[in-house]
């Protein structure tokens, strides 16, 4: 599916002495002492995250006409609204990293580029997907070219052309000849976020989509309601939000909110994946939908307290069918997430009815099998409205048949490489997430620890690894809300982004180091207030609060 | 030393049934229904972060005019401009409370509160040290009175006053009746952060010393300097920013920067004590102060590294007493922060030339000695310019002799509680910082063990007890910057400021948490990022980036 010419440039990779005390960190700006130009090499200003699939660079630079820099389709490509929102974007962040900066004095001229023309090859599409093509090559030289089989690599080479520029010490923004050919090695590199735990407000999740496209991630995964609170607002069942937000009227998803997310990430070429988790993790469903959780007993009577979806009333499945038909046509994925995570069966044992009704099915005292009823029927409705599916691993450990084509992740972090070799040796598509629960911090550098998994070491035919799509960092909301999701998502989650965007050979912590740290500072400037990984500094500090 | 009138009041503190899920919160917003106001209790809206020393309150409230609230002078009252500079910041506040609200209904009518007399009973001062009284009492009925045996008082009167106020789900805002006596536990409350392993923006270190006030934190700790970096510009030394900032010009602070924070301190009644920290930890020293540093020896020859400041030569003790003497110029609090932590001696022990000093000295081996001999030096110079000073707990460790008044910071946190009784023991004033290193991060609720660490819990007599005066929750820098320095920092260092503050006996976590959250949304409201406790939500949440 790839997009596979490939360069025969010479590399021309030199160190760079940037005479750094060890340990610490400049970010972009480098000294440009007389006439020498700093070259590029791995730890380069200049230099891109993820890192490409192949890059060739020269010491030759270029001035970026940053004030009129502009974007232009070559005269064969095809056109695309996705593409020319881009152009502006991108067109407006040469800018403003201009306009932040005064030019000191002119060092020595070199040739100048005004514009980057792009090819775009095939026609137009609406929404990114999990078959999306998103490779590029681009061309740095007299003129600069980005050629893109579809729109989506046009998206992802506009944001490594952008990270290709840097600044003189003298604020000279310049560009070095550059060559390259580049892909993803997985399709699914997703974040996932929890709105349910804490409210995000909007300013929050648009923030991090933008922040997302900065690090080629492709999947918002929206965990967006759980037992805490409901704020997705249901035009077919508006008592879920109504009584299951924290609060109904300002802490909610409105329609027109979920479409603004999605509009946003799509631009981006980021698929925006719901998460409806069931049958546990729904306490906050319950509010508003009488009769859909299971009444928990304590010594024969109902004790006021309610456990998991009851899956033994036709009325629960009603529900459903009504609520994901709705949620089908808000959300334009091709994928839902169905949860089926950490399901609890002591509420199912202590109601009688529960009881009575499993005798009826002769599958008494068996409630892995109470739960495949539910999921099962749930997975249909899903696939009856038009849905493929992911679930979490528990469906598949607990022997649920699911369809051939549903995915399943693997987050539980007890080897989750024996897992991915089950659950592909079954012959079902995976995600990874267990080794990027970024919810769990510790003091120190654990972003090397989330770089370094490397998610294809299991046991498994090529066919198995072939069924591995990709993978997640999971930023679960117990302590996290608009305060502190972004430094603490960031550039934590931009390792993961690099492992699951660049060749499985880019896996030196010590390259990758300067350049991530690069990277963040980056981000900074770009307005995402991405924390620092060890002692050192940013030409530009974040200053606001 | 302390105000100590005792109020009569009956106690009439009545526990509220919020109705709200477990774990979970909201926060200073509260449903009036009907004629029912909420009533005080110890989750109750309106309630007070540090807990108050002596709180009655009743059912009764008043309404307070935010539009036009203003505080006035008692007839008797002395005059200060810090007093008259609070009156403006507190009027603001209150009024941007209710600027950010729209009143839906008009509840019942209540009495209206529209001033806040302030009995000032001491002549003004100038600058807060450690001596100062921090007491006040407060009575909020048909009117209202703050007397204050001193204007600290008055500073943490009017936070507690802003602190009573509360808003119905209408909007209305409301105080409860109430009597307050207040005074601190401990008179050194603080808080360190390091702009040495990352320069800290002025914009976060002024939003911090405002949160500071807001939980009657009374010192900001600086480590202005370290191995990392030297930001501190000296009028007299400037190589030493000059060439040791991680920027000359831009990753520093000016003699105006510094005086713009001091004074920001001032008007909050925050004393701002700076730490040069010598003989280690000063890498960064060695830049632009040829000489100071022992160079360190590899085969015989200087290895081109260098190890901690050069306690052999005069020139040492000759910049050190310049530098001190301009610090003392700079910094108007009492005492000056020596550090004298975490020195190694390998550099020394390499070095021929502090060899044949210390055999001539007659302490061959003996490196101990040798560091006793520059800290005894460093004592006396910076008594010489007039400081009292502390010290990290190595320096009395390692059997250094020092002056009676030294004040020594306990901070290694294995047994920190024999080390006080060890420091006490000598007769030395004591500092408790090694519960509280806030750099150090978990995933959840660590706050509650710094809540629950009690200081005082330490083998002694009750004089050495007296000699214990406080703590100090540190921030160091490796892994923070402006990006995460505030929502790392609260609400966790919020946890040490009531421990510090209150009594004894407020160690209730399950009545603190409810409260705790309370003041998290507070701070919110008032600018301050402050991160989550557990699932749950603030009326207002967090929409900046």
């Amino acid at each position: 599916m790839q997009f596979h010419v490939l360069f025969c440039l010479a590399v021309m990779v030199l160190a760079v002495n940037a005479n750094r005390q060890p340990g610490q960190f400049s970010d972009d700006s480098y000294s440009a002492l007389g006439n020498e130009i700093p070259l590029l090499g791995d730890t380069s200003p200049g230099s891109v995250w993820p890192k490409p699939q192949m890059q060739t660079s020269s010491p030759m630079v270029y001035e970026v006409a940053v004030q009129k820099f502009v974007f232009t389709y070559a005269s064969t490509s095809h056109k695309c609204d996705l593409t020319e929102e881009a152009f502006k974007r991108y067109e407006m962040l040469i800018y403003n990293t201009a306009s932040q900066l005064k030019l000191q004095f002119r060092p020595r001229a070199v040739p100048s580029l005004t514009t980057l023309t792009v090819n775009l090859m095939s026609a137009c599409e609406e929404y990114p997907s999990l078959h999306m093509n998103e490779s590029y090559s681009l061309e740095i030289g007299d003129s600069a070219l980005l050629t893109a089989p579809s729109v989506w690599g046009v998206l992802r080479g506009l944001e490594t052309f952008s990270q290709l520029m840097w600044q003189t010490d003298t604020n000279q923004v310049l560009m070095n000849k550059t060559s390259i050919l580049d892909f993803p090695r997985y399709a699914h590199r997703g974040i996932l976020l929890d709105s349910s735990r804490h409210y995000l407000p909007m300013e929050a999740i648009l923030h991090n989509l933008e922040a997302m496209a900065y690090n080629k991630i492709n999947v918002f995964h929206w965990h967006i309601v759980d037992d805490q609170s409901f704020p997705f607002v249901s035009r077919t069942y508006p008592d879920l939000s109504g009584k299951g937000a924290y609060n109904p009227s300002t802490h909610i998803y409105t329609p027109e909110n979920v479409a603004e997310i999605i509009e946003f990430g799509r631009l981006r070429g980021i698929r925006v994946v719901p998460e409806f988790d069931t049958p546990g993790h729904s306490q906050s469903w319950g509010k508003g939908q009488s009769g859909l959780l299971t009444p928990c007993y304590s010594n024969g009577k109902p004790d006021g307290t309610f456990g998991p979806i009851d899956p033994t009333v036709n009325s629960t499945y009603t529900f459903v069918e009504g609520l994901f038909t709705e949620v089908k046509s808000v959300f334009h994925d091709q994928y839902i997430h169905l949860g089926g995570d950490e399901v609890s069966f002591n509420c199912w044992k202590s109601n009688p009815d529960i009881t009575k009704w499993m005798a009826l099915q002769n599958i008494t005292g068996d409630y892995a099998t109470l739960e495949s009823v539910y999921i099962q029927q749930i997975l249909d409705i899903s696939a009856s409205v038009g849905y493929s599916y992911i679930v979490w691993q528990e469906v598949i450990d607990n022997g649920v048949k699911v369809k051939n084509d549903t995915v399943v992740e693997v987050w539980i972090n007890n080897k989750p490489d024996e897992e991915l070799a089950k659950v592909t040796a079954k012959g079902y598509r995976a995600l990874l997430a267990a080794p990027w629960y970024l919810d769990y911090i510790s003091t120190g550098e654990d972003w090397q620890k989330y770089y370094l998994y490397e998610p294809s070491n299991f046991n498994g035919t090529d066919a198995q690894k072939q069924l591995l799509m990709g993978g997640e960092a999971c930023l679960w909301g117990e302590y996290v809300d608009g305060t502190n999701v972004t430094p603490r998502l960031w550039p934590r989650a931009s390792a993961v982004a690099e492992r699951l965007w660049s060749a499985e050979d880019v896996n030196d912590v010590e390259e990758a180091t300067p350049r991530l740290n690069q990277h963040r500072c980056r981000m900074i400037r770009r307005g995402i207030p991405a924390e620092p990984l060890r002692p050192g500094y940013c030409t530009h500090e974040w200053k606001n609060i």
